[in-house]
């Protein structure tokens, strides 16, 4: 393949493409936006057609429409299904931008000296879904497609892709396929490629804590009242121990332990404690013992407070003694812990510990299943020769802390496993303000995207 | 003193003459009445004069005037300093009255048989203190004052008598008297007189955790960050023990034991655990082991949680490690505590507590002092005597788990001690709509009050 000419050949169009595409304000969260998320689906489902992809329409669901296209070449052959999206965050704060978010511009930074697209949607997700035309584009033009190929690209990831569970199921039989390739993660830096082996999964609780049926006096009432907001504090304060422990009866019955080879992997990644601390302004890192700074942030679950409210919480000082009072507390899940099963353990021992001096109500908001992608599949292996190839060096497996539910979804819907071979940096201030794309990025994943297919293909065909 | 009959005369005359004040709506904490508070000390004022008293002025502060009269007729009498206030709470939420709050009716209830004045203030504290106008006029009638009287009502009690302080150091000479006579506050219930024999202190404290310096992104994050509110709860979990007992080093090193003999007094207290807690809807009381409710409510400091929050509390769910976590927290305070020296220990308790992995800060709100009035004193016995006399038997002493910091306040400046002789009933709704006043109360009042200065001057002759 003439991956690195071609590109050189079409350079300024490949980037203009981009451009123009990222004019089009697609914010799915806000309803005056409506129009332009329609305007830059089409001018995807343009794109897909003027390549040469086959079939390609958009797929209406209960809210915006995907983006659908494929080429099958050979039956034969495996078939890879990505995936996408072309909706972004909401902008504002537009006064914090340094150029408006819709009207993108190539300025070069400290991180990206050959310059980066500054515009919302830059990196997430457009910037990386077009990676995936100009690669097709390439191929298509080369008459030189490794593997049958279908893409979705969804409209609706920034507001949960509340459509996409139906989606998948109404259209289970066209989207059959071997693989699913998803590039919207990112590398450690430009020096060390990465690939994202395992998500953490989520579940997400909420905690109410009552005491006498209507806020009380406390001088009147205090000393003779078990007050919520004491109580909700002892309760929430015992759920971990000094070592970061979590203390919830069977939390970690189901979590798996993790290879001494996939530990030192993690271990690999280039950040000591202290850039970590200073990168946030943390006094100090806390983690549960026994594991590192990098492993507590991947391999294990955690337990955090995301809100706590109750009683009097303006100016000054009043002396409530408070009914009620609140938390949202959320756990990040590592495999084989079920979403399901620790909202279940969660709420039993949260009204077992709770004295019979309150009442408390417990109850579960959304969660997501943890998912890992073996770095032993025909897949992963794939994904880490076309990185090695046009890298020149391994990429690391990381497994990200954070929850994509989609990939979750994907594996219980569809049956597949997904790979998450994104070129996005962490600095690229995507859902900030200043989101950006370096070009580097950019080509560097039209360029290694061919080759996922090349040598997927062939060890496919070695197996 | 033909008091009963004098009453029975003039009491129609006594209930309009306060309802016409009541109709003043004097709210101190909104600027919109600053008129009708000065109508209403005007009214007391001429009240005042008609009744025979003398010096009768406004005295100004920085603030609402206090209103002053005295009636000094022998300087070998002992003198009476009476203290209350004109001002009244905000009447919102308007709604929920079933009359208006500044149109005065009177209406019968389970509670008052014989009929309630309903109007903001019936209680506190202007039908109170109209009890003293009433009694006055009733002994200046009969020219039988046994003690020389002296009474200041002030303006601002409800917004936290800011100016009162100065007020009382200016006025120093002016103010000299043996002893203080409150009535604003109340009896367990109208066959069941008491005398407040002590107010509980306060330290009103806020503090803050802060861990990274924005909010951070719990699935990238979690883990490996020691979550603010997850360390503010354990925190403020570790200030109690299981037993109710408060974990601050130094916590209850001045706290005076009570005497078996007062805690009896205050175990006769006519309510039940069970009457407590339906009176509340509590699944179950809960305080310091060792005492009883009554005592845990009135002679034990506490600690209690005023307020919390952090995070996100909205709607839904949000996965944000947070940047800060913050609480108000307060202690009641018994004697000889010091509201000070308790802002300090618990400002080094907490700041010692800590884990490095955050920073902590720790504020001080306003405090006050605790107080106790010894039940052997001549002004006790005096008011005691006093209710004796009208209600037919011995009021209890009963220690206020609430505090009124004016109290503490005389002692210091004008080195006075109170006699707290109110006639209200919890039910009255101070502070809450349809606040109102017994006529069996306010009559109940006139009628004692006199007594008190009968005999206290008694009792001062006797020593």
């Amino acid at each position: 393949m003439n991956i690195n000419s071609t590109i050189e050949t079409n350079r300024d169009r490949y980037i203009q493409e981009l451009i123009d595409w990222l004019k089009i304000p697609s914010v799915s969260a806000d309803p005056k936006f409506k129009e332009d998320v329609m305007r830059a689906a089409e001018y995807l489902k343009d794109q897909f057609i003027k390549i040469g992809m086959e079939n390609v329409e958009l797929l209406p669901t209960e809210g915006n429409p995907v983006v659908y296209a494929d080429k099958i070449t050979d039956p034969s052959k495996p078939t890879v299904l990505v995936y996408g999206h072309y909706d972004v965050q909401p902008a504002d704060p537009y006064e914090l931008w340094t150029s408006p978010p819709f009207d993108p511009v190539v300025k070069t930074t400290s991180v990206h000296p050959g310059g980066a697209i500054f515009a919302r949607g830059a990196c997430d997700d457009k910037g990386q879904v077009f990676m995936h035309v100009k690669a097709l584009e390439i191929m298509l033009s080369e008459n030189n497609l490794p593997c049958n190929i279908k893409i979705i690209i969804e409209g609706e990831e920034e507001v949960g892709s509340a459509h996409l569970g139906d989606f998948l199921k109404k259209y289970k039989e066209k989207l059959k396929a071997d693989v699913i390739l998803v590039s919207d993660t990112g590398i450690i830096n430009n020096d060390t490629p990465c690939i994202t082996n395992g998500l953490r999964g989520l579940c997400y609780m909420e905690v109410e804590v009552t005491g006498p049926n209507r806020d009380l006096h406390s001088g009147i009432y205090g000393g003779g009242v078990d007050n919520p907001l004491n109580v909700l504090c002892k309760l929430i304060g015992s759920l971990k121990d000094d070592n970061g422990h979590i203390t919830i009866e069977g939390f970690y019955d189901n979590v798996q332990d993790v290879s001494a080879e996939e530990r030192a992997q993690i271990n690999q990644i280039p950040i000591t404690v202290e850039q970590f601390e200073q990168s946030i302004g943390l006094p100090k890192t806390f983690g549960e013992k026994g594991y590192t700074m990098m492993e507590q942030l991947t391999i294990r679950p955690t337990l955090d407070v995301n809100g706590i409210w109750g009683g009097y919480t303006g100016e000054g000082a009043k002396t409530v003694l408070p009914a009620k009072g609140h938390a949202k507390i959320s756990m990040r899940l590592v495999p084989d812990q079920s979403s399901k099963k620790i909202a279940e353990i969660f709420t039993k021992h949260f009204e077992k510990i709770a004295p019979n001096t309150v009442k408390v109500k417990v109850t579960e908001h959304h969660g997501g299943e943890p998912v890992v992608t073996p770095t032993d599949s025909i897949e992963y292996k794939a994904a880490e020769m076309a990185m090695e190839k046009t890298f020149g060096k391994k990429p690391l497996a990381m497994r990200n802390g954070a929850s994509i539910p989609i990939v979750a979804l994907f594996e219980e819907i569809l049956g597949l496993k997904s790979v998450l071979m994104g070129f996005g940096l962490d600095s690229d201030a995507i859902h900030s303000p200043n989101e950006h794309y370096g070009l580097f990025n950019y080509f560097k994943g039209i360029e290694t995207i061919p080759y996922f297919y090349l040598f997927y293909e062939q060890l496919r065909n070695a197996k």
